[in-house]
């Protein structure tokens, strides 16, 4: 196991420490332990006794495949609850190698100059960093990446230094691009508020991980790399046509969220889709499949490119898409791409980000459609803090309030992502019941109710929903644990050797004896910890429940209301 | 008893209702259980389920002195929770002389338009008022006086009609001025979801209210009547000064809060105080005595005029000056006049108003001090709805997050009155603890800690804040149930027979047998019924809670934090 580097932000000083309690975790479970047992449940989340605690995984610098994902935890500022989002990206594979474990930010300087972190090998040390104030994330990585060399980064850019609620923090890839976030519910505007620009992770001459069975380590790390490749999803799909598959999917369900959660099917979704997205990428000289940190075998990003070819963004996903697409009622991929670039630029994130701006379309800033009226929201205002940036910035709760405006599809403060819980009932069980606020990654329902893998569920019917969650929250929690990326949950939900390999590598890894009860033990718990964090920041059953208009508004095409009662969805935690 | 008028707002029909299971009921007592029982704890404040709840009291219609509050209440959109405001005005005892108790407005129009409602002997009925869409509450009264007569009127200004959440709704005073709100909280909100821009009460020819025995309830109304005017404060302070003496009594006590609660003194508090309130009333031809409903002996209201001698505003009031002069370090009391007025106009709450101001100005949007600045937020951008107007009319919580400030001085999403609780531990016993987020009338602890009235707790430390808060709240929860001034209060604290004689009068006006204990017990009854709501809604003892900075930053002069325990304050529910 790796060390904490623990950062404070109020006297300056840098500390290395052993994991001690937390010894035996890794990213979710060890970002979330922390803030559990750190961060006191009523504080400000822009405060000084709030933590911004980075984790890799329990494979990170490992070769096992998908295992670099990197985890960020807070108390959010969105949800005020405990929040936990990971992204790819090169910074946890580095830092691994580097021996650490985790970074824990806390404190709050006095001043409010901007600072950065650098570590190396040999130190970590806080450098001023004045001189980045105000700057894109792309223009930053640029620098970084001019001064220090190939360093991992992770970032904010001016959301994050304004401190809104919807402020993401960028892991750069490995072509230096900052397009892999960590921020839904706000990650950013604790980074920003603790005066924190960047930090840089240069893990030259590092000493690298061990691995006390090497062999075999290999010999698993080998059933699951052939697991990821040889199911459909994630050895077809999505290297094919990366998430945005899932547009013609999911408006085919009736379940796509069109202006404002009004519609479940978006007319011009094909515009939009994902095999548009990969001819364009084709046509373009873009790439229609990437990997998104390095080890990844799933490859589902893609490089995109304008119509002259030249690069607009990477990691186009079908979230991002769907959020400044559908959700705002714009038709053109290329504009939709030039918004999620703006929103990785500004450091925002895309799904808040085109949830408030369809919220504020419905209550009459601009019209459905508006992309003209969008750009300029997120590239002069939210870039440079006017006020209507401002609440464009502070999520779609906050602009609700601002506009009067009654539907907004919100869980504990956090926007809904790119499924109608009316038309697939499982992912609202999932949005309700999440520690972290509507999340689709907590527990991908989808992938049962749509995608028929680990069964089906039918997406309409109540029945199994609640089952279904519970089981699929559960393996997430044990899989964001490892550190492995999500998407492997496809193999491992159809494939009994795929699961199994995950608890052998960590097995050969640490010399364990890991079974596979301790994986699922291993998410129940994380879940809890969450759960008892919430509970005691002031959560109740009561923020377990769909905005009041999914009970109420029926939904086209297939004019069903979210049906799960309050009871059964209280069933979800009776485990 | 009278009946209920129900206004429902979807089929646009209008009935007449016993009072039913609400029989007995008055006041608050009235409003919080209507809402307690017919509205969804977790419906949207702004949606078709959400009730507006306006009350008389049970003495409202008699001689009574100060029996003519009007009491509103809704689930609120600023705290999420119940809510009651009251306040003075022609239009309780009207509408009591009318047989009315309450009017219950329901359900949501599928159109836009602005409507009214007129009330007169013969009937209640539903009118077009598109023509009043964007007035401010002067004009909106001038025009309704024009057009009905001498009428009692509720009505919103452009923060209401643009469902703001810090809206409030006004009432006419005898002189036809829109001065008298029941508002924070954001009833104006509800009021304009419904599309309602105003409701007009008529009382020509009413029948009036039935006293059963006329005899007693006079001997009664007289010892009432002789219990206020003998008492220091309601017989000398209040109509000597108005509440406007509290500023210099408050900063001696080192507890007016300052700069957004960063100092507990201003040091140009004689510039906003009483006593220069009192001078220029008296240079420039205003009254600085004056009732703000028939009927009332206190008369702690007052007119004041510009430098010229022509009206500016009325009921000028001690937590107006201190929100929007000491809060925002604005330090010209005709500057505050004008800011109050314009928050009169617009129909917005002044306290919740100031703290945002101040909030915002700790955010950098303007300077401290800057008065220009803040007429512009009102009388531009507030009244037009500019995003920032947006933002100031959300309340100080949505301005913290919007401009990332962490020292937000609310309870339950509501920002503090003028009292710090730092310096004033009982205050914030009641600030925490209450329903209805941080209000100072839930339990007035001032009384106790400065005024010395009903004895003395020193307010400075922590032994007897949680029972005097408990005590208060309960009276004050009773005195709100019968309609009367919360000044009544201060008497009814001090004098035996004062407070005898509110049973007394019940007694004999509706041939009762109501005797000291039952009071209490409705007083408690009443708070039961509210907290029950709120848990329903999702509060829990966390909500019951000052902001984390009290208990973290000192305030000087006394440098002391909030010190009373959670422990503490939990026990408050103890009865």
């Amino acid at each position: 196991m790796g060390k904490i580097l623990r950062v404070n932000m109020t006297d300056m000083t840098v500390k290395t420490e052993e994991l001690g309690e937390y010894a035996g975790l890794g990213g979710r479970a060890l970002t979330s332990s922390i803030i559990a047992r750190e961060v006191p449940p009523l504080c400000h989340p822009l405060g000084p006794n709030n933590k911004l605690v980075g984790a890799t995984g329990l494979l990170a610098g490992t070769p096992a495949a998908s295992s670099g994902r990197f985890h960020i935890g807070c108390k959010s500022p969105l949800t005020g609850g405990i929040k936990e989002g990971n992204s790819g990206g090169l910074v946890s594979q580095k830092l691994a190698r580097l021996g650490y474990s985790a970074i824990v930010l806390e404190g709050k300087p006095a001043d409010d100059k901007l600072r950065m972190i650098h570590i190396n090998k040999d130190k970590a040390e806080i450098l001023p960093a004045d001189g980045y104030k105000g700057m894109g994330n792309y223009e930053t990585v640029g620098k970084l990446w001019e001064k220090y060399g190939k360093v991992g980064t992770i970032s904010i850019g001016s959301a994050g230094e304004q401190k809104l609620c919807s402020a993401s923090i960028a892991m750069n890839d490995p072509d230096n691009r900052p397009t892999r976030h960590a921020g839904r519910g706000g990650q950013g505007a604790v980074m920003g508020s603790k005066g924190l620009k960047a930090i840089v992770v240069d893990d030259t001459g590092a000493p690298g991980v061990e691995i006390k069975d090497k062999d075999e380590f290999k010999k698993w790390s080998k059933i699951f790399t052939d697991g990821l490749l040889k199911h459909p999803v994630t050895g077809q799909g999505l290297p094919t046509y990366g998430t945005a598959v899932l547009i013609n999917i999911i408006n085919e369900a009736g379940g796509l969220p069109t202006r404002n959660f009004s519609d479940g099917r978006f007319e011009y979704a094909s515009e939009i889709s994902g095999e548009k997205l990969t001819e364009n990428c084709r046509e373009r000289g873009g790439k229609e499949t990437h990997a998104c940190t390095p080890g990844c075998v799933i490859r589902c990003s893609n490089v995109y490119n304008d119509k002259d070819g030249n690069y607009l963004t990477s990691g186009l996903e079908y979230e991002s898409i769907w959020a400044l697409g559908a959700n705002c009622d714009i038709r053109d991929l290329d504009v939709v791409a030039r918004l999620e670039r703006l929103c990785d630029d500004i450091g925002i994130d895309t799904i808040e980000t085109g949830g408030t701006i369809a919220v504020a379309m419905e209550g009459g800033l601009l019209p459905f459609g508006d992309w003209e009226g969008a750009i300029k929201l997120l590239d002069e205002d939210l870039r440079n803090g006017t006020p209507i940036g401002k609440i464009i910035g502070s999520g779609a709760v906050t602009a609700g309030k601002a506009f009067g405006v009654t539907k907004v599809a919100a869980v504990k403060g956090q926007n809904m992502p790119a499924y109608d819980p009316r038309a697939i009932q499982g992912i609202g069980v999932t949005y309700a019941t999440s520690t972290m606020g509507a999340d689709h990654t907590a527990g991908y329902a989808i992938a049962t109710n749509i995608m028929k893998v680990g069964g089906y569920v039918d997406p309409l019917k109540t029945e199994g929903q609640v089952e279904l969650s519970r089981n699929l929250q559960i393996a997430t929690a044990a899989i964001d644990s490892a550190g492995l990326c999500l998407f492997t949950a496809f193999p491992v939900l159809d494939q009994p050797e795929t699961f199994e390999a995950i608890y052998r590598m960590l097995n050969a890894m640490y010399g364990l004896n890991l079974t596979a009860d301790d994986v699922a033990e291993l998410g129940k718990t994380v879940l809890r910890t969450e759960r008892d964090f919430n509970t005691r920041a002031g959560f109740t059953n009561k923020d377990d429940r769909l905005p009041e208009f999914m009970y109420m508004e029926p939904l086209a095409p297939h004019n069903q209301v979210f049906e799960i009662t309050d009871k059964e969805l209280d069933e979800f935690w009776n485990f």
